[in-house]
């Protein structure tokens, strides 16, 4: 059960993006698994893919790519993440690559191969291309409700949104879906997220559009600080609509598309496994943004602050603590002031004179809190986004393979 | 219950070293709880402190006395650690110095207070004050075990260790002892260690010794990746017997220190709350030891292998994942080897060819394990110690307080 209410609304079909969704009984049977999007000749594309250094062979493969062609068709597969699967695994990818390239008549460069699923087994390749005809005879622009279903692996609700808005009189709209629950559980996890929109944008501008709104969503949530081998994300403008560039809409668009996907990033969050609270830390008075989040991922990643939001213990000792172990020259505690919700924690480094434990409580007694931090040193904030550490997130990934 | 058997031995007095441990009802009744070292005359000592931005009062009045005079007394309480106290808990802490300085005819700056409990709430000054006279009439060199004891908060076992070994004909003895699960519960753990030798050793070289011993013991522990505001340790020398110095039995007495450190260092993580596994992490093959700790700690703090280790599944895949997190530039993946245990899991960066879940399940069955990573493209090595995640460690930090 996710923590708040995610609402997956009926989402709207993107002019020039069609998709398909079947059950290929890749791992389980009866299961939506396999997810095909279909790009409209003039469509361009953007994508940021994981850092970790063991990128599973998808993911090199779509590197590979994206320097050759512009991409026409994206296929997803979730039971099997085709990761540390060594040289049999980056020929798997190609093979996929290769059979729908030859069913659709484009070359195998202009496909974008996906996967999501337990890691270290080979990719059963023949059930994927076994259902390629079906999936290909099922491509239609209202297919974004069934596709998000299909990414799914152990999310317990559906991610997506859509947004409408206009550009100098002409609608222009963003849908996106998204799966996982970020780094929570690299097995059968993985962060995918798939974004399109109507509108005219040049590659360029895609690219920098997607890692603004990237840096302030996807890249501003955690759960347990591990990154997958497959995180992926993608913006598609099929360019059948407005036309939209720096003199024209940009920020306008940015602004819809960062909140869109703030939206994707918080909803993983709130359906991490196991996850009893939805919390966000919010570091202010930095010298810069790199500093805020050194601070933000220090109270963040610490184990004993997650313990506490899971007991519902104002024990801001704990804040204070992970806070202290942010990696920050010169920092002057005797500046730093902290609040928890409304109550004010620290002041000037030290406890506040007014602060309660019967206002921490009460605070603590949510399901969504607020922890911010001034560190009374310059301008730079940032927020970031986490779940707190329950023994339920013990349970599923001590027992989850076994 | 430990991890392993550690054991306490009768712990061999130091010359020139006496020691006092009573009960002071700071927190609780009838617990050891106050523990004071008396140095005789001659006695040099070194000392290192957290790293944390939010140093506890006794850590800051350490830092203030030990740059003013040469220290003839410890005093260390337990129940309070006299954090987060703000100016309140550093005159606190400053009176606890005054009072026995006053009582035993030093200055206040000959006096380190140490502190470890709860953090936020001010310390009991008066507590600590009218159990002087008892402390200081029990003080006796053969008060090591009882110390042990006396230090412990929620530690379930004492933590001490003895060696006594000979340079050029004269008997040199060490003894330490130390308290705490490393960073894994700053409100009431903080690691503090107290270790002395009746060597006669210079301040600099003490200093240095010390340095080098920390960083291969206690610095090479985690537990959950945070520090305390409070954590201390002391190199106290007697200077009562052997001459050691740069060309006199240096090397012997660091390696003895360095292995009573280890010692002391690994029965923490082998006590550390909720941990049923212990589980050592070698890096080796890395440019420098800086990468050997980066890769080595992005393994030791992954929740995910941590609780991999609890559920005792050999789930090598997390593993890659925590490594291909590390932040390490250029890092080519296929030079890179891997071994749980005696089994290979990772060969030039893919599964292992001979792998098998059976060989990997009958290690991870161990109470004791052995990661080692060869990152090929070096020299350096690094071994870092760690527990697993469990169910008890959530039960610990979520509920202790409340």
């Amino acid at each position: 059960m996710p923590v708040g209410k995610i609402e997956v609304p009926r989402l709207n079909k993107v002019a020039g993006i069609r998709l398909a969704t079947i059950e290929a009984a890749i791992r389980y049977p009866e299961r939506k698994d396999l997810v095909l999007f279909a790009l409209d000749n003039n469509a361009r594309l953007s994508a940021v893919f994981t850092q970790n250094h063991f990128c599973a062979a998808p993911v090199l493969v779509c590197r590979e790519h994206l320097k050759k062609a512009v991409p026409k068709y994206l296929i997803i597969n979730t039971g099997n993440a085709n990761a540390g699967t060594g040289d049999t695994g980056l020929q798997a990818a190609q093979a996929v690559c290769q059979a729908l390239a030859e069913k659709t008549g484009v070359t195998a460069e202009q496909i974008l191969p996906f996967s999501t699923g337990v890691t270290a087994e080979q990719l059963p390749v023949n059930r994927i291309t076994d259902a390629l005809d079906r999936l290909i005879e099922k491509l239609h622009e209202d297919g974004w409700n069934a596709a998000a279903e299909g990414i799914m692996t152990t999310d317990t609700v559906p991610k997506g949104a859509s947004v409408s808005f206009d550009i100098d009189g002409e609608k222009v709209t963003i849908t996106g879906i998204s799966k996982g629950s970020g780094m929570i559980r690299p097995d059968m996890a993985t962060m995918l997220s798939f974004i399109a929109t109507d509108a005219d944008i040049a590659k360029a501008e895609l690219d920098k559009m997607l890692k603004t709104a990237s840096d302030k969503s996807f890249n501003r949530i955690t759960i347990d600080g591990d990154t997958s081998t497959n995180d992926s994300c993608v913006l598609m403008a099929s360019c059948t609509g407005a036309k939209i560039d720096t003199d024209k809409g940009y920020d306008k668009f940015l602004l819809n598309l960062t909140e869109l996907m703030q939206t994707l990033a918080q909803n993983m969050v709130r359906d991490a496994e196991g996850a009893s609270k939805f919390i966000s830390v919010k570091i202010g008075g930095g010298l810069d943004s790199a500093e805020c989040l050194e601070a933000a991922y220090s109270i963040a990643h610490s184990p004993l602050v997650k313990a506490a939001f899971f007991a519902s213990d104002p024990n801001w000792g704990r804040i204070m603590v992970a806070l202290g172990n942010a990696r920050i020259k010169n920092l002057d505690i005797r500046k730093i002031n902290a609040w928890l919700g409304e109550v004010k924690i620290l002041e000037n480094g030290a406890m506040a004179a007014d602060y309660t434990e019967a206002a921490g409580s009460q605070v603590m007694q949510k399901q969504e809190i607020a922890v911010q931090v001034d560190l009374g040193r310059g301008q730079a904030e940032e927020t970031v986004w986490t779940s707190d550490l329950s023994h339920e997130y013990v349970t599923i990934n001590a027992d989850y393979r076994t």
